[in-house]
Protein backbone atom coordinates (compact mmCIF):
# COMPACT_ATOMS: atom_id res chain seq x y z
CA UNK A 1 0.00 0.00 0.00
CA UNK A 2 3.09 2.40 0.56
CA UNK A 3 3.10 2.76 -3.34
CA UNK A 4 -0.50 4.03 -3.47
CA UNK A 5 0.40 7.77 -3.38
CA UNK A 6 3.80 7.72 -5.46
CA UNK A 7 4.65 9.89 -8.48
CA UNK A 8 2.34 7.56 -10.94
CA UNK A 9 -0.39 7.25 -13.31
CA UNK A 10 -3.89 7.93 -12.74
CA UNK A 11 -6.36 6.13 -14.65
CA UNK A 12 -7.15 8.43 -18.01
CA UNK A 13 -10.33 8.18 -18.78
CA UNK A 14 -11.80 8.00 -14.84
CA UNK A 15 -14.00 10.55 -13.97
CA UNK A 16 -15.37 11.92 -10.39
CA UNK A 17 -18.91 13.99 -11.13
CA UNK A 18 -20.21 16.02 -8.77
CA UNK A 19 -23.88 15.46 -8.96
CA UNK A 20 -25.91 17.73 -7.15
CA UNK A 21 -29.42 16.19 -9.24
CA UNK A 22 -30.11 19.24 -10.70
CA UNK A 23 -30.83 19.63 -14.50
CA UNK A 24 -26.86 21.17 -15.06
CA UNK A 25 -24.97 17.95 -13.46
CA UNK A 26 -27.24 15.59 -14.64
CA UNK A 27 -27.21 16.42 -18.22
CA UNK A 28 -23.47 16.47 -17.93
CA UNK A 29 -23.91 13.24 -16.48
CA UNK A 30 -25.18 11.57 -19.47
CA UNK A 31 -22.44 13.93 -21.77
CA UNK A 32 -19.94 12.09 -20.08
CA UNK A 33 -21.09 8.64 -20.13
CA UNK A 34 -21.71 9.51 -24.27
CA UNK A 35 -18.25 10.97 -24.50
CA UNK A 36 -17.37 6.89 -23.16
CA UNK A 37 -16.19 8.43 -19.76
CA UNK A 38 -16.26 6.01 -16.73
CA UNK A 39 -17.67 8.14 -14.01
CA UNK A 40 -18.10 7.56 -10.55
CA UNK A 41 -20.42 10.60 -8.91
CA UNK A 42 -20.69 11.95 -5.20
CA UNK A 43 -23.22 14.48 -4.21
CA UNK A 44 -22.62 16.71 -0.80
CA UNK A 45 -25.60 17.36 1.73
CA UNK A 46 -24.77 20.44 2.89
CA UNK A 47 -28.28 20.63 4.66
CA UNK A 48 -30.07 22.24 1.50
CA UNK A 49 -33.89 22.54 2.03
CA UNK A 50 -33.84 21.31 -1.46
CA UNK A 51 -32.39 17.67 -0.37
CA UNK A 52 -35.18 16.22 -2.99
CA UNK A 53 -32.07 17.11 -5.48
CA UNK A 54 -30.24 14.24 -3.56
CA UNK A 55 -32.84 11.57 -3.93
CA UNK A 56 -33.19 12.34 -7.75
CA UNK A 57 -29.23 12.01 -8.18
CA UNK A 58 -29.90 8.43 -6.45
CA UNK A 59 -32.39 7.73 -8.99
CA UNK A 60 -30.46 8.81 -11.62
CA UNK A 61 -26.95 6.83 -10.96
CA UNK A 62 -29.12 3.80 -9.86
CA UNK A 63 -31.03 3.90 -13.75
CA UNK A 64 -27.38 4.65 -15.51
CA UNK A 65 -25.77 2.56 -12.65
CA UNK A 66 -22.98 4.74 -12.05
CA UNK A 67 -21.77 4.29 -8.42
CA UNK A 68 -22.79 7.49 -6.59
CA UNK A 69 -21.88 8.31 -2.89
CA UNK A 70 -23.94 10.81 -1.41
CA UNK A 71 -21.60 12.35 1.56
CA UNK A 72 -23.60 13.82 4.27
CA UNK A 73 -21.91 16.77 5.30
CA UNK A 74 -25.07 18.55 7.14
CA UNK A 75 -22.64 18.68 10.25
CA UNK A 76 -21.51 22.65 8.38
CA UNK A 77 -25.00 23.71 8.83
CA UNK A 78 -25.17 22.84 12.30
CA UNK A 79 -21.66 24.37 13.07
CA UNK A 80 -22.69 27.85 11.55
CA UNK A 81 -20.92 27.77 8.10
CA UNK A 82 -23.92 28.29 6.23
CA UNK A 83 -25.67 30.73 8.81
CA UNK A 84 -26.67 33.08 6.49
CA UNK A 85 -27.67 31.55 3.51
CA UNK A 86 -31.46 30.99 2.70
CA UNK A 87 -30.97 27.76 1.42
CA UNK A 88 -29.69 26.84 4.55
CA UNK A 89 -31.27 28.40 7.24
CA UNK A 90 -34.91 29.75 8.15
CA UNK A 91 -34.36 32.63 5.57
CA UNK A 92 -36.88 32.73 3.32
CA UNK A 93 -35.87 31.51 -0.44
CA UNK A 94 -36.97 34.90 -2.31
CA UNK A 95 -38.91 34.76 -5.45
CA UNK A 96 -37.90 36.00 -8.99
CA UNK A 97 -35.17 36.07 -11.31
CA UNK A 98 -31.64 35.61 -10.60
CA UNK A 99 -30.37 39.38 -11.45
CA UNK A 100 -32.28 40.72 -8.61
CA UNK A 101 -30.08 41.41 -5.46
CA UNK A 102 -32.82 39.78 -2.95
CA UNK A 103 -30.81 36.58 -4.89
CA UNK A 104 -27.88 36.91 -2.99
CA UNK A 105 -29.72 35.58 0.41
CA UNK A 106 -28.74 32.31 -2.13
CA UNK A 107 -25.25 32.31 -1.91
CA UNK A 108 -23.76 29.54 -0.11
CA UNK A 109 -20.51 30.62 1.03
CA UNK A 110 -17.79 28.84 -1.00
CA UNK A 111 -19.82 26.10 -1.22
CA UNK A 112 -18.31 25.30 -5.29
CA UNK A 113 -14.84 25.49 -3.39
CA UNK A 114 -15.66 22.70 -1.00
CA UNK A 115 -17.35 20.45 -3.34
CA UNK A 116 -14.54 20.52 -5.57
CA UNK A 117 -11.57 20.37 -3.27
CA UNK A 118 -14.20 17.10 -1.77
CA UNK A 119 -14.01 15.25 -5.11
CA UNK A 120 -10.69 15.86 -6.31
CA UNK A 121 -9.32 14.35 -2.68
CA UNK A 122 -12.50 11.62 -3.92
CA UNK A 123 -10.59 11.23 -6.96
CA UNK A 124 -7.11 11.11 -5.78
CA UNK A 125 -8.29 8.36 -3.69
CA UNK A 126 -9.81 6.46 -6.80
CA UNK A 127 -6.72 7.14 -8.71
CA UNK A 128 -9.05 8.88 -11.35
CA UNK A 129 -7.55 12.01 -13.31
CA UNK A 130 -10.54 14.71 -13.81
CA UNK A 131 -13.47 15.91 -11.65
CA UNK A 132 -16.29 17.20 -13.61
CA UNK A 133 -18.96 19.83 -12.43
CA UNK A 134 -21.80 21.56 -14.18
CA UNK A 135 -21.14 25.46 -13.55
CA UNK A 136 -22.67 26.88 -16.54
CA UNK A 137 -22.95 30.78 -18.05
CA UNK A 138 -26.27 31.71 -16.41
CA UNK A 139 -25.30 31.20 -12.63
CA UNK A 140 -21.97 34.14 -13.09
CA UNK A 141 -23.78 37.09 -12.22
CA UNK A 142 -25.24 36.04 -8.54
CA UNK A 143 -22.51 32.87 -7.55
CA UNK A 144 -18.59 34.48 -7.24
CA UNK A 145 -17.85 30.48 -7.56
CA UNK A 146 -19.64 29.74 -10.60
CA UNK A 147 -17.92 32.34 -12.77
CA UNK A 148 -15.21 31.28 -15.14
CA UNK A 149 -11.94 32.83 -13.55
CA UNK A 150 -13.11 31.24 -10.32
CA UNK A 151 -12.81 27.54 -12.13
CA UNK A 152 -9.60 28.36 -13.70
CA UNK A 153 -8.11 29.31 -10.58
CA UNK A 154 -9.74 25.89 -9.17
CA UNK A 155 -7.81 24.10 -12.20
CA UNK A 156 -4.58 25.83 -11.44
CA UNK A 157 -4.87 25.14 -7.57
CA UNK A 158 -6.06 21.15 -8.53
CA UNK A 159 -3.10 21.01 -10.80
CA UNK A 160 -0.23 21.03 -8.10
CA UNK A 161 -2.64 19.56 -4.93
CA UNK A 162 -1.15 16.02 -5.36
CA UNK A 163 1.59 14.29 -7.38
CA UNK A 164 -0.19 14.12 -10.47
CA UNK A 165 -2.24 17.00 -11.68
CA UNK A 166 -6.05 16.20 -11.03
CA UNK A 167 -8.13 18.02 -13.92
CA UNK A 168 -11.30 20.37 -13.51
CA UNK A 169 -13.48 20.38 -16.15
CA UNK A 170 -16.65 22.45 -16.68
CA UNK A 171 -17.92 21.92 -19.97
CA UNK A 172 -20.60 23.88 -19.44
CA UNK A 173 -19.12 26.93 -18.60
CA UNK A 174 -19.65 29.32 -21.69
CA UNK A 175 -23.31 27.45 -21.94
CA UNK A 176 -26.57 28.49 -21.08
CA UNK A 177 -29.19 27.06 -19.36
CA UNK A 178 -31.48 26.88 -22.82
CA UNK A 179 -27.73 25.39 -24.17
CA UNK A 180 -27.66 22.65 -21.82
CA UNK A 181 -31.18 21.99 -21.93
CA UNK A 182 -30.94 21.52 -25.48
CA UNK A 183 -27.94 19.22 -25.81
CA UNK A 184 -29.16 17.14 -22.94
CA UNK A 185 -32.65 16.36 -25.06
CA UNK A 186 -30.47 15.32 -28.16
CA UNK A 187 -28.72 13.00 -25.00
CA UNK A 188 -32.12 11.94 -23.76
CA UNK A 189 -31.75 12.92 -20.21
CA UNK A 190 -34.91 12.15 -18.08
CA UNK A 191 -35.33 15.45 -17.11
CA UNK A 192 -38.22 14.24 -14.68
CA UNK A 193 -34.93 12.50 -12.61
CA UNK A 194 -34.06 16.20 -11.46
CA UNK A 195 -34.90 18.67 -9.04
CA UNK A 196 -34.48 22.35 -9.74
CA UNK A 197 -36.73 24.73 -7.15
CA UNK A 198 -34.67 25.88 -4.47
CA UNK A 199 -37.98 25.56 -2.08
CA UNK A 200 -37.99 22.19 0.16
CA UNK A 201 -41.52 21.59 -0.63
CA UNK A 202 -43.05 18.66 -2.27
CA UNK A 203 -43.66 20.38 -5.74
CA UNK A 204 -41.70 22.65 -7.49
CA UNK A 205 -42.71 26.21 -6.15
CA UNK A 206 -42.21 27.60 -10.07
CA UNK A 207 -41.58 31.10 -8.59
CA UNK A 208 -38.11 31.34 -6.85
CA UNK A 209 -35.09 32.23 -9.24
CA UNK A 210 -34.14 28.73 -9.62
CA UNK A 211 -37.43 27.67 -10.93
CA UNK A 212 -37.77 30.91 -13.11
CA UNK A 213 -34.42 29.69 -14.97
CA UNK A 214 -35.76 26.42 -15.73
CA UNK A 215 -39.13 27.04 -16.71
CA UNK A 216 -37.07 29.43 -19.27
CA UNK A 217 -34.92 26.86 -20.63
CA UNK A 218 -37.57 24.74 -21.66
CA UNK A 219 -39.70 27.63 -22.81
CA UNK A 220 -36.49 28.64 -24.92
CA UNK A 221 -36.24 24.96 -26.26
CA UNK A 222 -40.06 24.56 -27.31
CA UNK A 223 -40.42 21.53 -24.97
CA UNK A 224 -42.31 20.39 -22.09
CA UNK A 225 -40.63 20.47 -18.75
CA UNK A 226 -41.51 16.98 -17.66
CA UNK A 227 -41.93 17.99 -13.59
CA UNK A 228 -45.10 19.11 -12.13
CA UNK A 229 -45.33 22.59 -10.33
CA UNK A 230 -47.01 23.55 -7.74
CA UNK A 231 -47.86 27.30 -9.38
CA UNK A 232 -49.98 25.53 -12.09
CA UNK A 233 -52.49 24.04 -9.58
CA UNK B 1 -30.43 39.71 6.18
CA UNK B 2 -30.65 39.61 2.55
CA UNK B 3 -27.74 42.37 2.54
CA UNK B 4 -25.17 39.57 4.01
CA UNK B 5 -23.66 38.59 0.95
CA UNK B 6 -23.81 41.79 -1.04
CA UNK B 7 -20.33 43.04 -2.16
CA UNK B 8 -18.96 45.27 1.07
CA UNK B 9 -16.49 45.80 3.50
CA UNK B 10 -14.73 42.28 5.58
CA UNK B 11 -13.21 42.63 9.43
CA UNK B 12 -9.95 43.27 8.34
CA UNK B 13 -9.06 42.39 11.49
CA UNK B 14 -10.81 39.73 12.19
CA UNK B 15 -8.93 36.05 11.27
CA UNK B 16 -9.80 32.37 10.73
CA UNK B 17 -7.05 30.13 11.90
CA UNK B 18 -7.48 26.23 10.97
CA UNK B 19 -6.20 25.18 14.21
CA UNK B 20 -4.77 21.30 14.39
CA UNK B 21 -3.39 21.02 17.60
CA UNK B 22 -0.21 20.49 16.35
CA UNK B 23 3.04 22.86 16.93
CA UNK B 24 2.80 24.87 13.66
CA UNK B 25 -0.80 25.84 13.87
CA UNK B 26 -0.76 26.54 17.26
CA UNK B 27 2.20 28.67 17.38
CA UNK B 28 0.45 30.52 14.56
CA UNK B 29 -2.01 31.50 17.26
CA UNK B 30 -0.03 32.95 19.27
CA UNK B 31 1.49 35.04 16.75
CA UNK B 32 -1.66 36.21 15.16
CA UNK B 33 -3.07 37.19 19.04
CA UNK B 34 0.28 38.78 19.52
CA UNK B 35 -0.02 40.65 16.23
CA UNK B 36 -3.07 42.17 17.76
CA UNK B 37 -5.46 39.87 15.33
CA UNK B 38 -8.86 38.90 16.68
CA UNK B 39 -8.81 34.93 15.64
CA UNK B 40 -11.47 32.92 15.72
CA UNK B 41 -9.76 28.84 15.56
CA UNK B 42 -11.34 25.85 13.48
CA UNK B 43 -10.14 22.44 13.86
CA UNK B 44 -11.39 19.02 11.58
CA UNK B 45 -11.80 15.97 12.70
CA UNK B 46 -11.34 14.25 9.64
CA UNK B 47 -10.73 10.43 11.04
CA UNK B 48 -7.39 11.11 12.38
CA UNK B 49 -5.68 8.17 14.52
CA UNK B 50 -4.09 11.33 16.44
CA UNK B 51 -7.24 12.89 17.20
CA UNK B 52 -5.67 13.71 20.26
CA UNK B 53 -4.73 16.86 18.92
CA UNK B 54 -8.20 17.82 18.74
CA UNK B 55 -8.17 18.06 22.42
CA UNK B 56 -4.90 19.77 22.24
CA UNK B 57 -6.49 22.31 20.06
CA UNK B 58 -9.82 22.67 22.37
CA UNK B 59 -6.73 23.36 25.93
CA UNK B 60 -5.40 26.06 23.81
CA UNK B 61 -8.00 27.35 22.81
CA UNK B 62 -10.07 27.55 25.97
CA UNK B 63 -6.60 28.61 28.29
CA UNK B 64 -6.42 31.83 25.78
CA UNK B 65 -9.91 32.47 25.21
CA UNK B 66 -10.17 31.97 21.75
CA UNK B 67 -13.64 30.50 19.81
CA UNK B 68 -12.80 27.27 18.67
CA UNK B 69 -14.94 24.77 16.75
CA UNK B 70 -14.24 21.40 16.20
CA UNK B 71 -16.33 20.46 13.05
CA UNK B 72 -16.65 16.62 12.66
CA UNK B 73 -15.85 15.32 8.83
CA UNK B 74 -15.15 11.86 10.03
CA UNK B 75 -17.90 11.02 7.75
CA UNK B 76 -15.38 11.25 5.10
CA UNK B 77 -12.75 8.57 6.17
CA UNK B 78 -16.40 6.06 6.70
CA UNK B 79 -17.59 7.06 2.56
CA UNK B 80 -13.58 6.00 1.84
CA UNK B 81 -12.55 9.29 0.98
CA UNK B 82 -8.61 8.76 2.84
CA UNK B 83 -8.93 4.90 2.04
CA UNK B 84 -5.19 4.85 1.54
CA UNK B 85 -3.59 6.92 4.50
CA UNK B 86 -1.67 5.75 7.29
CA UNK B 87 -3.42 8.24 9.22
CA UNK B 88 -6.91 7.27 8.78
CA UNK B 89 -6.83 3.76 8.19
CA UNK B 90 -5.56 -0.14 8.90
CA UNK B 91 -2.30 0.59 7.16
CA UNK B 92 0.17 1.21 9.90
CA UNK B 93 2.13 4.69 10.51
CA UNK B 94 5.67 4.27 8.72
CA UNK B 95 8.44 5.17 11.31
CA UNK B 96 11.89 6.88 10.15
CA UNK B 97 12.00 10.36 8.50
CA UNK B 98 9.92 12.73 5.99
CA UNK B 99 12.49 12.28 3.36
CA UNK B 100 11.95 8.51 3.07
CA UNK B 101 9.16 6.77 0.49
CA UNK B 102 7.21 5.13 2.97
CA UNK B 103 6.25 8.21 4.55
CA UNK B 104 4.13 8.75 1.36
CA UNK B 105 1.41 6.91 3.12
CA UNK B 106 0.47 9.74 5.43
CA UNK B 107 -0.70 12.10 3.06
CA UNK B 108 -4.18 12.41 3.39
CA UNK B 109 -5.41 12.80 -0.04
CA UNK B 110 -6.08 17.29 -0.32
CA UNK B 111 -6.44 17.75 3.03
CA UNK B 112 -5.52 20.86 2.86
CA UNK B 113 -7.38 21.97 0.04
CA UNK B 114 -10.31 20.81 1.60
CA UNK B 115 -9.38 21.88 5.20
CA UNK B 116 -8.87 26.00 2.92
CA UNK B 117 -11.86 25.49 1.63
CA UNK B 118 -13.97 25.02 4.45
CA UNK B 119 -12.09 27.86 6.77
CA UNK B 120 -12.91 30.08 3.67
CA UNK B 121 -16.31 29.14 3.90
CA UNK B 122 -16.14 30.32 7.55
CA UNK B 123 -14.48 33.48 7.04
CA UNK B 124 -17.36 34.35 4.90
CA UNK B 125 -20.06 33.64 7.08
CA UNK B 126 -18.19 35.43 10.00
CA UNK B 127 -17.05 38.19 7.55
CA UNK B 128 -13.74 37.96 8.09
CA UNK B 129 -11.03 39.08 5.92
CA UNK B 130 -8.26 36.72 6.54
CA UNK B 131 -7.10 32.61 6.92
CA UNK B 132 -4.23 31.55 8.56
CA UNK B 133 -2.66 28.23 8.09
CA UNK B 134 0.67 26.33 9.54
CA UNK B 135 1.74 25.13 6.26
CA UNK B 136 5.99 25.46 6.58
CA UNK B 137 9.07 24.22 4.51
CA UNK B 138 9.69 21.43 6.19
CA UNK B 139 6.55 20.14 5.13
CA UNK B 140 7.04 20.38 1.20
CA UNK B 141 9.15 17.11 0.08
CA UNK B 142 6.61 14.85 1.43
CA UNK B 143 3.58 16.69 1.11
CA UNK B 144 2.14 18.66 -2.30
CA UNK B 145 -0.24 20.59 -0.58
CA UNK B 146 2.35 22.29 1.60
CA UNK B 147 4.63 24.12 -1.02
CA UNK B 148 4.40 27.71 -1.82
CA UNK B 149 3.61 27.12 -5.20
CA UNK B 150 0.10 24.97 -4.01
CA UNK B 151 -0.53 28.33 -1.32
CA UNK B 152 -0.30 30.59 -3.94
CA UNK B 153 -2.89 29.13 -5.90
CA UNK B 154 -5.40 28.76 -3.04
CA UNK B 155 -4.33 32.34 -2.14
CA UNK B 156 -5.18 33.18 -5.84
CA UNK B 157 -8.38 31.01 -5.88
CA UNK B 158 -9.71 32.69 -2.28
CA UNK B 159 -9.11 35.74 -3.93
CA UNK B 160 -12.16 35.52 -6.03
CA UNK B 161 -14.56 32.94 -4.16
CA UNK B 162 -16.90 35.41 -3.03
CA UNK B 163 -17.96 39.12 -3.24
CA UNK B 164 -14.91 40.24 -1.12
CA UNK B 165 -11.02 38.70 -1.60
CA UNK B 166 -10.68 36.33 1.36
CA UNK B 167 -7.03 36.55 2.00
CA UNK B 168 -4.87 33.09 2.71
CA UNK B 169 -1.68 33.47 4.87
CA UNK B 170 0.74 31.21 5.66
CA UNK B 171 3.46 33.47 7.76
CA UNK B 172 5.67 29.69 8.49
CA UNK B 173 5.62 28.89 4.66
CA UNK B 174 9.27 29.35 4.57
CA UNK B 175 10.41 28.46 8.15
CA UNK B 176 11.42 24.95 9.29
CA UNK B 177 10.28 23.68 11.67
CA UNK B 178 12.92 24.49 13.90
CA UNK B 179 12.72 28.16 13.63
CA UNK B 180 8.94 27.40 14.42
CA UNK B 181 10.20 26.49 17.59
CA UNK B 182 12.63 29.28 18.16
CA UNK B 183 9.28 31.97 17.65
CA UNK B 184 7.29 30.24 19.66
CA UNK B 185 9.31 29.56 22.65
CA UNK B 186 9.80 33.64 22.25
CA UNK B 187 6.13 33.81 22.07
CA UNK B 188 5.69 31.56 25.57
CA UNK B 189 3.77 29.11 23.56
CA UNK B 190 2.91 26.03 26.05
CA UNK B 191 3.89 23.51 23.77
CA UNK B 192 3.24 20.80 26.69
CA UNK B 193 -1.07 21.39 24.59
CA UNK B 194 0.35 20.41 21.47
CA UNK B 195 -0.01 16.90 19.89
CA UNK B 196 2.80 15.81 16.99
CA UNK B 197 2.66 11.74 16.91
CA UNK B 198 0.76 10.39 14.04
CA UNK B 199 0.28 7.24 16.13
CA UNK B 200 -3.25 6.96 18.13
CA UNK B 201 -1.36 6.15 21.15
CA UNK B 202 -1.35 7.07 24.93
CA UNK B 203 2.45 9.00 24.56
CA UNK B 204 4.11 9.92 21.78
CA UNK B 205 5.87 7.33 20.51
CA UNK B 206 9.16 9.15 19.70
CA UNK B 207 9.67 7.58 16.41
CA UNK B 208 7.22 7.91 13.48
CA UNK B 209 8.36 10.63 10.56
CA UNK B 210 6.02 13.76 12.76
CA UNK B 211 8.04 12.78 16.06
CA UNK B 212 11.31 12.58 14.83
CA UNK B 213 11.52 16.15 13.05
CA UNK B 214 9.48 17.69 16.70
CA UNK B 215 12.17 16.07 18.42
CA UNK B 216 15.18 17.84 16.02
CA UNK B 217 13.07 21.21 16.24
CA UNK B 218 13.69 21.17 20.18
CA UNK B 219 17.06 19.97 19.97
CA UNK B 220 18.36 22.30 17.48
CA UNK B 221 17.12 25.52 19.46
CA UNK B 222 18.44 23.80 22.71
CA UNK B 223 15.37 23.34 24.52
CA UNK B 224 13.49 20.48 26.68
CA UNK B 225 10.37 19.24 24.90
CA UNK B 226 7.60 19.05 27.89
CA UNK B 227 5.75 15.96 26.14
CA UNK B 228 6.70 12.68 27.41
CA UNK B 229 7.74 10.08 24.92
CA UNK B 230 7.00 6.64 24.90
CA UNK B 231 10.49 5.78 23.45
CA UNK B 232 12.00 7.11 26.57
CA UNK B 233 10.74 4.81 29.03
Amino acid sequence: MSNDFQEGYPEENLAILILSGGMDSTTLLYKIIDEGKKVRAISIDYGQKHSKELKMAAKTCEMLRVPHKVVDLSVLKDAGFFAKSSLTSEIEVPEGHYEEESMKSTVVPNRNMIMLSLAIGYAITHNAKSVYYGAHSGDHAIYPDCRPEFVQKMRDAAAVCHYYPVDIRAPFENYTKGDIVKEGIELGVNYSLTWTCYKGQDKACGKCGSCSERIEAFTENGVNDPIDYASNE
